[in-house]
């Protein structure tokens, strides 16, 4: 079976994963990386791939990789990246290919997991879906008719910059509003802070100690820790608007829920669903799933390593 | 040259065209209908297509109908119109098609438009671009990859129900802050109205003798009207945000704006594109042109023209 080098390069991290043609995962490996010029992250890259595959990578057929921010999958350029501000204009697609000696592609990191989760996840079969990375960020990738909507220059699916709030809270794109500054992981730690501070529960006892997570505020919520459970629920109902959006806009079967913030689960989707439902017109059967994320950290490796896959195929 | 009728149902008329191969119109006609039951719009498609095309439905390959509401174009029924209560579950496509005798294809309103705008008009050559309807409502139908992307069940491109507001003032769909209720002919008049009243002004004086009508608005702008250029100003921004929230979402190379509302022209069309700009973040040449509709009151027969003409090619 043709095997598949996926590279997912984040903002603390570069991951890199061994994608067989059936889209599992026969090896992963994740290297703390704390940003740099684009060589470091190629280099990076190329010790990855040795360990990985020790045959080197003449055993695999094509390389994928995701990066955050503007990237243009067709010319293979990072254009400008939140985590890497020094990068602008990188050519990263030929350097990549360059160090590896495979035909490499580069993809936003957001429509990689989004690539992944429908090849491979929660959104299979799904010819029309939406895959948002709740954490730091807000990010998104859409499949359309069956295939991975890039847009005019392969930004679509910045779902968390779309505003649902056009005259509240600054948001660090310079927009206000923002989906993502209603719900990313600030968000949830700066609302459970105010609802906790002063009171008696789980959560203000850990608050005296340090400062909250996002984490701090999904397990409180499981030990029935009243603050946490209504940050929740809250974070949920605003979630639930900007799905709407996307359900009124694009018509969706499933969208998947996936990130560090995901792991609150149920007690984030079952509000989300509600405020959803509450939002869009026309028969119930219409809403799309709303589900958590299947793959994972490896959704941004595995959907790169498809897209590198798929691509080879086309031209062939 | 092979010849098409496009239709468009609407809730205070029927609009009817011969459309040829190339996308022109050869013949248009407009007929008042104030609602009914299914029968009686096909009853007047029919006579509208013998007085079309006096040689009979034989002379044209196929008709395509535009319809407001929830359409599903591919099983071809008509599930629910807000401008006809009484019709739910309308098998309008097979109903049209026994009418005329020739194959009849069935289409949202808003989604007709814009794949003639597309095909024909201010979208032509983009392959990602969505085109608004302003009016009494805000409607909205997009082209992604080249085509016309219907979403899961044909609902998509209800922009006008996405919201910018979430907590803002009620829609009549039932959510608040839509798009909609925030830009169209009855939230321009309501603001002019507020902020001519008592004032020495052109709108002010005719505000004395009755109420102000959309096109009120944007004739006392010409003339420099404060209240009006005000309005159209405000009513731009609130536009602009929506404009924002599709590039973020779908990152277009043209957004089209047509209705009644867009005679209004570059007073609307100018602030809507400076608020587009202040919230999409990225290189400016990423921003999509916005630009007014070129095929008026015919966008819609000549859309769902095509798209019969379109279907037929591909059957073929």
């Amino acid at each position: 079976m043709p095997r598949f080098l996926g590279i997912d390069i984040g903002g603390t991290n570069v991951k890199a994963a061994i994608v067989p043609d059936d889209g599992t995962v026969a090896a992963f490996v994740v290297r703390p990386w704390s940003g740099g010029p684009p060589a470091d992250v190629v280099a990076a890259a190329r010790e990855l791939a040795d360990e990985l595959a020790p045959d080197g990578p003449r055993g695999i057929a094509a390389c994928g990789a995701g990066c955050a921010g503007l990237v243009d999958g067709v010319r293979g350029v990072v254009y400008f990246s939140p985590n890497l501000p020094a990068w602008r204009d990188v050519e990263l697609a030929r350097m990549l290919s360059g160090a590896l000696g495979i035909p490499t592609l580069i993809e936003n990191d957001a429509n990689a997991a989004a690539y992944g989760e429908h090849a491979a996840g929660a959104a299979r079969g799904a010819a029309n879906a939406a895959v948002l990375t709740l954490g730091t960020g807000v990010g998104g990738g859409l499949i359309l008719g069956g295939k991975l909507h890039r847009g005019a220059h392969g930004f679509a699916g910045e779902v968390g910059h779309a505003t649902i709030d056009y005259d509240g809270v600054r948001c660090v794109c310079g927009g206000n509003g923002c989906l993502e500054r209603l719900v990313n992981a600030e968000a949830i730690v700066a609302r459970a802070t105010e609802l906790a501070r002063g009171g008696h529960t789980r959560l203000a006892d850990l608050l005296r100690a340090r400062p909250l997570t996002a984490k701090d505020v999904g397990e409180a919520a499981d030990l029935g820790d009243c603050a946490a459970v209504r940050t929740l629920e809250e974070i949920g109902r605003l979630l639930g608007v900007g799905l709407a959006n996307l359900v009124q806009i694009l018509d969706l079967e499933v969208i998947v829920i996936g990130g560090g913030v995901a792991s609150a689960g149920e007690r984030l989707l079952v509000p989300a669903r509600i405020e959803m439902a509450a939002r869009v017109q026309g028969p119930s059967w219409r809403l799309p799933r709303v589900t958590l994320a299947e793959l994972g950290e490896t959704a941004g490796v595995v959907g790169a390593a498809l897209l590198a896959r798929d691509r080879l195929r086309a031209q062939a």
